[in-house]
């Protein structure tokens, strides 16, 4: 079945386009169509099943009827799950996405693309973006909490990500919990160690066992140390500041072996394809929710521009 | 520095955009624009350092400036690879990508917009989309053959492939080699069969050692359990069909541990996030150099459209 265009609708009616237009955006009364060719535009509509088009700017009232969507990368997780739920909400919405990739060593600032708001799905993006963007664009930031001011973010609820995780080894009787993270100023990073802190070790009077990895030692074979540290010191559960940080450790075969025996669990938030293969060996992964976070920015983006 | 636009060189240069748009474009004197004004805004064009924008609609003759990029999604691999790098060609090319999600579940049909050329990313896609298609759409298939007619495909060289995974294997010393593969007639799954029989076990004569999984049972436990069966047959090399097919049989421990005592190499054409935890671990990966065919896929699609 070939898709049925305005063009035929209004052929097999015997009218000129903007006239069928009219009939079918309710327009016609207004504007003197005789109601016969009223009827019969509609009757030959239904009849071919005719949908019009979501991509529909003229609607928009002078909007643009486009949403940029803004990345350093698109093919990376989180990113590309970001992307493809804001594709499919944006089309629900009529919207189209246009993906924008802005990159220190290409010229990329001339690829902004005129929107009506734009979606930053990384923070090297998000530099870059703020030096084309106006004091009135719209632009919000999809999973992460960005330091620029300007900048509306949608992201996880990190403190409640913390009390998972802890539920979680609690559940499998991992009582001895440790943590591993970046040794950064980070309002995600102070407020899962802060966490940890007063609903772990304060709440349940239990000495902390953090490993702190510095930003410019932050390679696989650092984080491996740092999570058996933790291990000599009896830790049986450790968290993870994020599943970056889990999927470099993984690299590492003695970490693998960890999990395979089952002698310690790990936990952290944010799925991953990589994590497939180990879940069932004792990684604990609180997922994200990055589709209803990814409803809320749309939501919020549409918000000014409808 | 904020991002330069045509209205702000205008308004320095005291003249209208449309004045300033035609003395940038070069078209002023055709037009018999003041040699002085033309002079003017040029000057101050370069001491802004005004770049014009890339997307341009108006510049390409009628053509919109667009392609659309279809899949069924956009989040795995290897669509989420395939779409940035077709992004950042088309970026280059001074092109807009949108992105298209064609689902069953969904009336995604009234979606696709208009667009000089189309490229799809994966099989399920291709279906939906041939019922929108005109004879005289542009649409090319991203590394993958489609049994459609009607669509260019630029793929993968299977034979290639196969011939790069048994150099692969032989240079470890893995002389006993198998195959695991899916039960099935399409061209890329028998070019792969045909290879394996005439460049390996013709070639070398040895005798062939084909796991045949049919397409209902395309489970982890299955493909697993094939290429157990060639490992008790002594095969101490396995070539599988493809990276999905490795990534289900590495949800399986045992197959796990084939690969950590190294007692097997695995190879397969394809990355994957998945993989990078196994590399060392004896999985041998060929490189499907996604952006190669990329590039190629662009300048098909562009060649007619420009």
């Amino acid at each position: 079945m070939p898709h049925v265009t305005l063009n035929m609708v209004a052929r097999k009616a015997g009218v000129s386009k903007t006239t069928a237009s009219l009939v079918l955006n309710g327009k016609a009364d207004r504007l003197n169509i005789a109601s016969g060719t009223q009827e019969r535009v509609k009757q030959i509509a239904k009849e071919l099943n005719y949908q019009p088009g979501h991509f529909n700017p003229g609607r928009l009232n002078g909007k643009t009827g486009i949403i940029g969507v803004v990345a350093s990368q698109f093919s990376s997780y989180p990113n590309n799950l970001w992307f493809n739920h804001v594709v499919t909400i944006l089309q629900l919405n009529k919207y189209v996405a246009i993906p924008i990739l802005l990159r220190e060593e290409t010229r990329t600032l001339n690829n902004i693309v005129a929107a009506d708001g734009y979606l930053l799905l990384d923070e090297k993006a998000v530099s870059l973006f703020e030096k084309v963007k106006n004091s009135d664009t719209k632009a919000i930031c999809c999973g992460f909490q960005t330091e620029k001011e300007d900048f509306k973010c949608i992201h996880p609820n990190w403190r409640d990500m913390v009390n998972e995780m802890v539920a979680a080894l609690y559940q499998y009787n991992r009582k001895a919990i440790g943590l591993v993270t970046k040794d950064s100023q980070k309002i995600s990073t102070q407020t899962i160690i802060n966490t940890y802190r007063e609903n772990y070790c304060d709440r349940f009077d239990i000495q902390e066992n953090i490993c702190y990895i510095s930003e410019n030692q932050y390679t696989s074979e650092a984080i491996a140390k740092a999570c058996m540290s933790l291990v000599d010191k009896g830790v049986n559960g450790v968290i993870f500041e994020s599943g970056d940080m889990v999927q470099k450790a993984l690299l590492e075969r003695n970490i693998r072996q960890l999990l395979t025996t089952r002698k310690v669990l790990f936990a952290c938030y944010g799925e991953r394809p990589e994590f497939n293969v180990f879940e069932q060996d004792g990684l604990l992964i609180i997922p994200e929710n990055i589709e209803a976070m990814a409803q809320e920015t749309v939501n919020n983006v549409l918000k000014k521009t409808t």
